[in-house]
């Protein structure tokens, strides 16, 4: 924050986009709906057979956080590298952020139809996967963005590594592709994968030390 | 943020100021309304087409996180400039941040009416023009407030460039008091209009460097 | 921030407590209902008229987020003072933090039945004026706590005139009372003495540099 | 923050901590539904009779804010001692920010079911508990996590007392399975239960000098 090398600049832009992506995480729990009393009375239904019933819920919130909480991750060690920010680094992350913030939409979207089957249920899944794929497609754009110029790298970057290291997050472009491919297969499948994913990402793909360390 | 010529008053209204429109942009996606099972029962609907009727919303989704996205970086680039806050400022940030905050109460109006036809989608587009106007008029009223007593404005800052781009913003006026217009002729054409005058602003005015550079 | 005098407790605890509020006060506009297109064909309506009949809605908004504002404003003032937090402070915070989060519960609940006329206008104006009330308590419990012991307090600070001022803001708790007797004359009433107050606080009681300065 | 012995990663952990904490015990007041006119004339009820009938919601609403914010304090004091953060650090905090912002949920079931009586209630009851259970467990792993590798720690800190201090806290998983088990006899009693360790906690365990200090 008193870091030399950093604008004011790049400091309120990572906390507006901190901001933002910790909210869109939390209203992720606006998707665990209670079930009523008046629901229960209409099925018969006691509330633990109701509460199991919620699975795809519970199952779809999980996700999704670990998924936002691993883009916060990537999101900040982006901007750890960062000396400046132009007005084309502004709006990439502008469309990177709405993207983000509209993840709690599918989330609910998949919940909703993962145990349907049909044609719904995949429309669902396959709705999921294209939003972590414009994501992902959002943060190479927002990285091309930070590294054409020179002077918007921080001294002492390696900006080798640091490509290489975003070339890795590139090449999940490709892996969110194939859950696409397998929402046609299966929604659980589907939601599977990308936990699978996410888990991946966060013990193999993020930097050793932490965000901002090293 | 350590930066001297800047009192903490102004830092914490700079923070707090930076929650509320976080906060706004991202409630933005609470009216994406999953379509419920037992609604597209009763229709003898798909998923994917009830998904695709939902255009508007998306469509006004994408607009207003624009434009509030935009307000954030205007707001930042005024405070940028300002070395202490008085009283007026700190009223007359509040009533912008006020009509900042009701932007998902238009936007989610406007999504609902958007394709109704008839006065109500007219009515509904002139609401959210009318929304943007005040929140033009607002930012032209805080910067009136913090430019006029020089002790509030930080040394170094130039203030006749200054306000010359904030002249420019002020334009922008003209321009919303136009879309009220566009509104009585139709509504998607409404926010067209509003989705090309944030896209203008992004590349046309912000500043060269981004908020708080230069 | 990096305000020599000020341990990182206090720095940390109003970070928590500007995020908490300006979430708060954010959350307002959940109240700002859209008709459904479903109601106005029901009642025959155009959607024009229909918004003209949310008037208690967006009035019960502007005065709420008026006060949160101020209580925003007030907490800055009290806290710009602080040298230390110890558990007492803390806690009282805590209490405080709660009932500015739960304002807009009674916000919403005074715009539903502001015109209702009868007893149940009464009561629900009675709620926001007791939940004010309890604000303006929580206030001057905190303040209590926090100038308790002299090791809470920034050296330098005059606290015979930081005292002074809290004892304007407890006299508040005066006006409040009265509040809760306007209910029961007029539930329109009440929302008008609470803006009244809302402004004067804002024009008359606020430090005359805004938070943090002088 | 400009603290000498804390990486920059430690503090963009803790502010992003403290958002999702922040807004997740601001979501709270969501559960607090306001009575519609609708219901009070079907039921001929008065307003003043129905909201005296929500008082699950708001004792629920009391207990979980307590709870929450005695989190957000113990979260404070943890990373108080952390010098950095690897990625096992991080995969442990955001399973605890998982639990934490789905507090919401459980404070939701547990409003609307206190008063059914039968299995319900306590299957209610039981979750809520289960939920605070995850939480204590997921503080321990956190802390484990934290402390597994000197170079994660501060200079100075005393990791013995920390230890200690935590190990307090993990008591505490005795005593939330103590309240699963309560559970199953009285669902009110068991939210009086999470009150009184609230209470306990805010008094008895919390650092003496509050986050941060000493």
């Amino acid at each position: 924050m008193a870091d030399s090398g950093r604008s004011e600049g790049v400091t309120r832009l990572e906390a507006f986009s901190d901001g933002v992506m910790a909210i869109a995480i939390t209203l992720l729990v606006l998707n665990l709906v209670v079930p009523s009393r008046a629901q229960l009375a209409l099925g018969h239904q006691t509330l633990a057979h109701a509460l199991v019933l919620l699975w795809p819920s519970y199952f779809a919130f999980v996700v999704s956080f670990l998924v936002v909480g691993i883009m916060w991750v990537n999101h900040h060690a982006m901007f750890s590298m960062a000396r400046s920010v132009d007005r084309q680094v502004l709006f990439a992350n502008l469309i990177l952020l709405m993207i983000v913030s509209a993840v709690p939409f599918p989330t609910r979207l998949l919940a909703e139809y993962l145990t349907q089957g049909g044609a719904d249920a995949h429309v669902a899944a396959a709705v999921y996967s294209f939003t972590m794929l414009l994501a992902s497609i959002a943060f190479v754009i927002l990285w091309l963005a930070m590294t054409r110029r020179p002077e918007l790298v921080r001294a002492g970057i390696d900006v080798v590594a640091a490509r290489s290291s975003v070339r890795r997050f590139g090449a999940g472009l490709g892996a969110y592709l194939v859950t696409i491919g397998i929402a046609f297969i299966s929604a659980p499948l589907t939601l599977v994968a990308h936990f699978a994913l996410a888990v991946y990402y966060c013990f193999n793909h993020l930097g050793g030390e932490g965000p901002g360390d090293g």
